[in-house]
């Protein structure tokens, strides 16, 4: 990075910076000079990128490298940019030339040539800089390839890498690849994996009653594995929530050119492209219904990232649960046991911190906030084009990314090793008074109400109540108060 | 309402209000006597609830009479006490009692009591006071059908009109009959009244050929009906996102009872309710997969918010455009006509402020806040039960109420009036040197640019600056630029 | 508000409304006629308002009369239009119409007028119907008082009520007047209450000490008065917040008329309505520095709303905490007593639902959601006007009213009576763990550990665990671990 | 990176990384063992860190590099930790020990060690992993500079470098220096850099009338510098803004300890701690009235972020208003010149995109997107801690360092070369129609009306409508309408 803040101050011209200068030049042996029509700069030698990239790096020196446009988009340019030179081959492209753009775009796609895309997110909001970086640097790769010399132009960014698009369409289009494959790769199966370990603790502990809690007071009943069920069916319909987006994801804006029309492509080159980037990633892509709204709108991301919002409030859900049913050792509900694995403290044993559900509920406060920038972006476009793109870009992936990552090491670092506590749920269970429910039926509500009134008065259990006032026997009351007979509806 | 707040003033023995309250008994000529565990409560003897409708309307005082129990959840309420009545019948509650509760449970869903539903929102977090309300109103409308005296409870609030259910089910299932109800029968036919109209102006301007704008600056152009089907589009989608939501809208969690088990109900009792409501309401409602997740999270409202709020994006998007194309008149875009509906200025003819836009755009921000604080709400839950309940259905129904309702006068006062300004579209189609771009072919990349520059530099027209430099004969020009071949890709 | 709906439908013709119309016209006897520059419009004979308000009731028919403008703006009306009046005589307004519409504009500002101003939020974003409504209503009512008839402009709403005003003035005036008048009277004295409350009860639970909680895990010990302290210390940097933002609040647009530069207006004028504002309100409104930034921004919304999503923030951790430790009565932490309101179950005492935790929570919940709304809304102002004003001022003084009733009704409903389990929270410290960390001086780290591992593995004390491994005497025990000399740095 | 995730692989075992393991070690040519309390661990041998360190490395695989706690932090850990070993020294800590501990950590506070500092935000919620990061690294790099082994505890991070301290008073400490210190050196210069070229546009605009825009429609004129003085008043309101809330920013959690008591810290070291952090970052820092509200509230952080927000709000309104000012070249409003930095299309001149607005815009839906992130971690403290501070501190200063290189990247590339059209504001001036209301105290409200509608009607000037229906003479109407004499208020 030292280098590239080098490059931002060579071009500038910064003084300031010559010390560092002299460091980077001997480093580098020297900078060649690319051409745009603003005319010429200079460039790192060692970097493929040309002057339009590098006129980016010099006027958006914001946020620094953190702020990198994020690597599913590089990777996305890569396979977009390989599929439009096939289809331009059969447009007419000269083969020889399309197919070194291929071979350059694959290695983009491959993640190779990261380290040649500098520009971050806070850019032009079309995203135009960042596709003339990847036309740029797979324009140079592969005149590299065909012998050519990189900055000589033998094979054009505009001309041949970018033929027949526009930044306008390749950046909406890259948007939803990059989406689209980050869902599938990364979010679904993180989310199955979590499901799939709630489903089996569910299971696991489904013979366990234990006190239900309803505005955070004792109720009736349930079974841990019905507790667990509701957040094995939360996951599962989080699941369910962004795959339902997903159709409006798969539809792709390649085709619309500048502004919609398709100006300046060819009739059908919108539908290829869309068959060409189905069949190099298998997500089954189209070509989007109606360019207009592909290019002026991200609707498609607003809602996708609503389903994101949805299942950060889901996890949440779950995770703040777990910490809360974890509590303890002693002093808490201590319902469940939590894997230790870090100390938490260095003398307590016991006290293991439910740090995996912390970073997670982190992670949901973010993408919560992430999804208002969405949002905020999403509905101020004007007329053709909404130029928020790389912003919306950016935080779709990063909830993405997040939420996925933070799944599986909640899944891995915790749920798969919560035990339950049985000893203290069935304490809990048995002291609790909400179980006087049971004698309603043997001996009226009235009196009832009159055991558990002494119970609570006095901090004795129900049966050393319910004997005392000579209720019941303790036969009796064994054979009324089952918990195991209070977790579901009667014949 | 003064007198409710009398009422208030009363039980809580406010002696500031006794002059008011002179006046109060007067006129109400009598209080009466409810009662409920916590003992005896005076209410206003015009008025169907009972005590602990009371209690809540005396210990809430929050917000004022605006923050009340939005009007779709009472009439779900009427729905659902109906249904459960009905489905009580089989299960073995009286038939004349049952019927008595059905009968008021009609009239509250009819809307006819609601002067009897005095509680605000800010309530308990599982709406149990609205849920009593309810059953009590229900209760002592039916006893007075039943030829007996309200607050009698001969028809009793719980044993009869709450048998087999528990607040904790029957809040979230008000909850999810009274949004699928507003999203069917307000929100989505004045989406498509919006859409219709959208499309028929798309139709409509076909064949104008204006000027593109993309990062709000000249760009190639498209016709003004493709414009318009980007907007339409949106609108489609926006009802497309909403329906996918549906399904899990119309899962209810009637028979969860207290905390998810289904206690106290009977098997059964869930897919009984859940056909009843569908066959009442003549929409798929179907009982909750698991009844834990429907009382402990409200996913369901944080998804269907999403929707709501990329419709609001959307919408955003379409009024905004239609705003600055119809800005002027003389010193704006000035591309469409705009309906005048009221002085814009006093003097100044042709000064429409686009107002309608201005109240859509309003309501989208709302919409845009009410689904943080549905994020949020949905995101609190805790253990077997999420208390945002109220706030959760009241920031959904308004915003369904918003859109629905601005949606349509949208369309009705501004979208369906919509004129193409022709004359303006086609001088500034002509003015623009974006066209410059068809030259290329013909006369060269450098003596286009030339051209080009020429007129931007003078600030003439391009064919001046074409003629000028003798680049084409006026005939040529004319052939040459041709708007009309620049809408869409080549064969 | 049937009559409204009844005057809705006339106007624009509805037949299917005809039923009712007659009912509706034998109830009103008749309709007059007013006028505006668009031409005649029948308003209902028993009200105050004009032309403009009735096409706006008619052109915005969005939301109900829930969504009315809020009363607070319409009593800022009445001040600012007796102000405005005050000092347009100074400039030589007739002092008999002068005066007669000081008189209306007291009996708006005093409420008296409330159903003259049936207008909804959702309208045009600059308020101007809203403006018109006032002053049409108060020229109506000074020309009864005058002994005129309503409608016949004798005083007129432009030329007298809005004499060297614009709607673009006067609408954010009467915005800071109503947000200025609300957080002084209604949020601040309420949150100085919950404060005051909070302190006497920090102050009461000075000498209990407890279990400190950290990641939801047993920590060192405090006291509950601590614990209290920092809630208290929440709210009164609260209260600091919102005073902070005041001194923008205080700033008011009027003199600015329709752009900013006072065009129609006098020299002077600006500087003397905000001192004739001042005296009338009591509160230290200037005039604003800058006209343009007041009329075509509301960051001063924005900021004071941020503040309110402060104290949201700080509501919904005292709340949530009081929940939490208030849970029970058996199955939770159980460390705090809530007073009973209501009835919690209607069979197990001691079921006491912290509802005016979950009242509050809901409304901060909200708070922030509208926080989010004003955002949007302030960030799209364009050129010299924004135009979501009614949609900001009415989520601003949504949010304050809110958080004012809500934090009053937690004060005396809820933190008043809390009371302190002692017994629970002295059994929970003393069979804590944490405390071995006392006994590290003395016995080494190692056989600390040691004697805690035990105890935790045993489920027994620490002094069992010490006493068995015989670390120590019972005396020495008892000497050692005395939480309440861990309360504290140390000399 | 790569040897990171190798390390990641090795600690954790993985065998499918066994490849590049036999690389990685070949290249590291050994790990070290560390220890804590959970025992030994591989730790890569030329890194300064831990086990606990290592531990969090293994646990929280969330995000990748760009994730990983932010610089400022780091720096702030330096700086807070060289405090705390002058003030330990005071109160005892051996002065060799001391000033090895302060000379490592003053290489830390300079980003001497950040690749030392692995660990992502998606960790604790505490930070405490950060916080042991820290203490191992100084602990490590100490032990060095006093000719140690690293890993020999030579110089312990707990006994040693955390003497004194918890996480939990730690963690907050260095967000709050990390915050002021960012705020002050970061965003309050680059928004006063902005400030004062806005001021300077302001004057240098001051005598160009031009027509102004309510509603987006043609309204009354002003000057441009007028407009640009509404935009400088915003960024300065911006400054005082964020200045406001710097007091609670400035109060340091330091000397809380665990819970907020002290407990393990010396009488006195709070208040030290912050005079010493105060005079090495010549910030006013104290410490905090309240340490219970330090740690487990950051509604400090809440606040600010409000007032990023605001500055966000206003951001978004001055760059949408540039870039639609700056619209065409012939299609828009044309009213400014934007500098070009770039290509904005490779064939018509004068298309310049405003992408400085455009990242700028981007930047502050960002910020809006942040605000609620921390809104919502915010909310979430529990008891005696807030566990969101990693997320919290990222989310502000993330707010904080785009808000602060948009602005000056805004400034420099764009404000400070926009000019002035002047011939096309005065074009649009004087064809505009708005300039009537000058001839009303002539001609009268009717005929100046007539003149209107005609001009309208048939697209003419004021001007030949006036001349065309006689209603004054050429000289009479030039010395009637002087846009120059409707720009203030009248004496």
């Amino acid at each position: 990075m030292a280098i590239m803040m080098a490059a931002r101050r060579v071009a500038t011209g910064s003084t300031a910076a010559s010390g560092r200068l002299t460091v980077a030049v001997r480093w580098l042996s020297t900078y060649r000079e690319e051409r745009d029509t603003f005319g010429p700069i200079q460039v790192p030698n060692d970097k493929l990128w040309g002057a339009q990239t590098q006129r980016s790096l010099q006027n958006f020196d914001i946020g620094g490298e953190r702020e990198r446009m994020p690597e599913p988009i590089i990777r996305a340019f890569g396979i977009l940019k390989k599929c439009a030179a096939k289809v331009n081959i059969d447009y007419g492209l000269d083969p020889t030339i399309g197919k070194a753009v291929m071979q350059a775009a694959q290695e983009v796609a491959d993640g190779k040539l990261n380290d040649h895309f500098p520009l971050v997110v806070w850019q032009t909001g079309s995203g135009t800089q960042s596709n003339m970086n990847a036309n740029e640097v797979i324009a140079n790769r592969a005149a590299e390839i065909l012998g050519h010399k990189r900055g000589d132009k033998f094979v054009h960014p505009n001309d041949h890498v970018n033929r027949s698009q526009s930044s306008n369409d390749t950046f909406p289009t890259v948007m939803h690849i990059a989406a689209a494959m980050e869902i599938n790769s990364r979010l679904i199966p993180n989310l199955k994996q979590l499901h799939s370990t709630l489903d089996a603790k569910s299971n696991e502990f489904k013979d366990i009653v234990k006190i239900g809690r309803t505005h955070t007071q004792d109720a009736t009943p349930l079974t841990l594995g019905q507790e667990f069920s509701g957040y094995t069916t939360q996951v599962k319909y989080g699941i369910d929530r962004v795959m339902c987006t997903l159709p409006r994801m798969y539809q792709l804006a390649q085709g619309g050119t500048a502004v919609g029309t398709g100006l300046n492509t060819k009739k059908g080159f919108d539908v290829k492209i869309a068959a060409a980037v189905a069949e190099e990633t298998s997500l089954p892509f189209v070509t989007a219904e109606n360019k207009f709204e592909a290019l002026a709108a991200h609707d498609a991301f607003v809602e996708s990232s609503g389903a994101l919002n949805t299942i950060a409030v889901s996890l949440m859900k779950v995770a703040n649960d777990i910490r809360f049913l974890g509590s303890g050792p002693r002093c808490g509900l201590g319902e469940l046991i939590l894997p230790e694995n870090e100390p938490g403290s260095s003398i307590m044993p016991g006290k293991v911190n439910p740090t995996q559900c912390e970073a997670l509920t982190m992670v949901c406060a973010q993408v919560m906030g992430n999804h208002v920038a969405i949002t905020v972006g999403g509905s101020n476009g004007h007329f053709e084009l909404n130029v928020f793109k790389p912003m919306i870009a950016n935080a779709l992936l990063h909830s993405v990314r997040l939420l996925g990552d933070a799944s599986v090491s909640f899944e891995k670092n915790c749920v798969r090793g919560i035990q339950a506590n049985r000893e203290r749920i069935s304490k809990l269970l048995n002291e609790s008074l909400m179980l006087v429910t049971s004698l309603n039926p043997k001996i009226g509500y009235d009196m009832a109400a009159a055991v558990a009134k002494k119970a609570h008065k006095e901090g004795s259990t129900l049966k050393e109540a319910c004997l005392n006032l000579g209720a019941l026997t303790s036969e009796e009351f064994d054979a009324l108060v089952v918990p195991e007979k209070m977790i579901g509806p009667s014949d």
